[in-house]
């Protein structure tokens, strides 16, 4: 185990880049530097020296002396550029950028192993949960049947005083955004993009299987009411949002989307921007991880945690897709190991009867109308689901129960 | 990232020898073979080939073919001859005998130095959790504040039962030992030893601290009644035996006591045989790890996790315990760092005063006396809970608030 000095160009200084440079200047006995600090707008007042700041990616990319990049910028696209470069300028990549990675995963994969660099990413998935890297390392060979967890802080953050401060969605979700909770546009954390983006890479590290984002159902919070807070509420239960993968007979499923949890459910009491992982095994049984899924220091921890990594050489080894890939199989074979053809059981909470008109519904469990709301309790064909995949003038809650 | 084949000796065919059996058999993809099984009895039946079994020690040591030993023995004395002997003959151990390490920490290390050879040992502390890799990896350069948690699976199975089914510790005791939940002697795990042994393998690798056991005090719940379950639970409380260790200020502490948690603690609906472990750092925050503490499969799976981790020469760094001892720092100094003289608060129920004598009581702040029970909230002096320290005949129950 070696221990290298790391030289650290870093790109964005945004809530996560500044937590990891206050992290960086606390920790002991890590030697790491942060060498150049690529951003974007140059008027914006910084708390760190202007010597530390370059507006050239060029600048960064092109240094010699650097071994590490750092990759924390919001642009997906940019982002993947970015990444792209340093790899086949041969410098290993630290990122937390979930939709990058999710979006590109095939290609980012290739190119580890093409110009045999590391790419690492504890950072994009829990949080500091230190999931991925349990996933790759602990867990590597057993016989693992299911990832599912709250992978979405601002989800759970709103979820939470929606029930606990009996407030409508509207009114939690804009005070979120003032608490810095929530972006200015939140569909792709509320809407479940962001734990599905999240819910891909652990069915990498879990299952060996890349998909593409598009192969992953996903439907959030977005259209939630204190309505369903209350039916739930009623019950003993929780509205949660969950990301979940998991194997089912010879077949894997993999979906984002909200999840009524009782309350001997470990994920019942994760609260807030908490995040909570759970993994079931054949052997090791259930076994749940919770901490914070957001926020400046806990994700600026968990980079700084790659960062450490990367002093000993260390590299994912992604030994169950490698499993996968072995004999004729291609990445892009996974999706077939995917079931879409199954009856999930859901709660539906719609206006008018005419929304539901694009869901194969099997069956009706219950029913209840009402002035103020209705819904259905129904089985419906998982696949169907797909024919509202992604459309913003969709009102209807969904939740699995 | 080597792919070693691993030729496995194994000391012990119990419970987790066999789930370790088992788990191995079902495992994909990891080239690790048991080649020869040291046992004591040769009258026992097993469900295993003859073939595989030796008694005598000598043939699995001296056999030149073995990469690997795996000791899961239950003699704590014999266990640590053998792995003495196996590291000394230059062969790497994976043990989760947290008793044998406990007792013999200091030179188990020095024999690694010497020999260089890896001694790891997951399954020794919160079974199927990943506590001890992720101290050592992922927590490399967090400032950690405090580790704890619920590490003794037949303490937790005890309480659980009384609190959920209103019956008293004899009987559920009794319960525990036929369904194998405890011992037929259950003292190291209900008074509080087994939890001081895992305290002290979790501070070795959150704080970089070596204790004995003796530095270590430890209360447990051989004393409990129905009485003290009942005043948990009228104040929406549980009774939880931990095991702590934590910085205060520029000092450590650590302990294995009993402690009333509340609900909105993530150890609360930790129940029956699991484990958790918090982990509270100064950048990630607070994390929970919660998976099954004891059995065969979930143990033996924490160290086919060990057994894989030496398919690639893992071994723990140590980086901690090796910052710790630059300069002419001696591993006995860790006991330096240890504060014993510091104000407790503890619930402590008794049956005459004349039994709290021996404890330096600084201020009461309740005390209810019936006819069948009394009990006092106190501050007191830790440094003299030692005086009351592994004497069976002391009757006291206490409990940390």
């Amino acid at each position: 185990m070696g221990n290298k000095n790391i030289t650290i160009g870093l790109f964005g200084f945004g809530c996560v880049g500044q937590g990891l440079y206050d992290v960086l200047n606390h920790s002991q006995g890590l030697k790491a530097t942060i060498e150049k600090i690529c951003v974007k707008d140059k008027n914006k007042k910084r708390k760190i020296d202007a010597t530390f700041f370059t507006y050239d990616r060029e600048e960064i990319l092109k240094r010699d002396n650097l071994n590490v990049i750092v990759e924390l910028i919001d642009n997906a696209d940019e982002a993947f550029s970015i990444v792209k470069d340093a790899m086949n300028n041969g410098v290993s990549v630290v990122t937390a950028n979930k939709k990058m990675l999710a979006e590109n995963f095939k290609e980012l994969y290739e190119l580890q192993e093409k110009n045999n660099v590391a790419l690492i990413y504890e950072g994009s998935a829990g949080g500091s949960i230190p999931i991925i890297r349990n996933l790759e390392e602990y867990y590597d060979n057993e016989l693992l049947s299911s990832v599912k967890g709250i992978l979405n802080g601002t989800c759970n953050y709103i979820l939470t005083r929606m029930e606990l401060e009996n407030k409508d969605y509207g009114d939690v979700l804009k005070d979120a955004q003032l608490n810095g909770f929530a972006e200015s546009d939140p569909w792709l954390d509320v809407a479940g993009f962001d734990t599905k983006f999240k819910t891909l890479l652990l069915t990498v590290h879990a299952f060996g299987i890349v998909l593409t984002p598009d192969d992953i159902f996903n439907t959030g919070i977005q259209n939630v009411s204190y309505d369903d807070i209350l039916y739930a509420k009623q019950r003993g239960l929780r509205i949660k949002m969950l990301g979940v993968s998991q194997k089912v007979g010879d077949k894997f499923r993999a979906y984002s989307i909200p999840h009524f949890v009782d309350r001997e459910s470990e994920l019942f009491n994760v609260l807030y921007e908490y995040n909570a992982v759970e993994v079931e095994g054949a052997f090791s049984c259930k076994q749940t991880f919770v901490g914070k899924g957001a926020g400046s220091h806990p994700t600026g921890s968990a980079v700084l945690s790659d960062i450490s990594a990367l002093t000993y050489d260390y590299k994912y080894a992604y030994k169950k897709l490698k499993k996968a890939l072995s004999g004729n199989n291609k990445i892009e074979d996974g999706i077939k190991q995917i079931e879409y053809d199954f009856p999930i059981k859901l709660y539906i909470r719609f206006q008018n009867r005419e929304e539901l008109k694009d869901l194969e519904i099997l069956s009706i469990e219950e029913e209840y109308k009402s002035t103020n709301t209705n819904y259905i309790i129904a089985n419906v064909n998982f696949n169907s689901l797909f024919n509202i995949f992604n459309k913003r003038e969709n009102k209807l809650f969904i939740c699995a129960i």
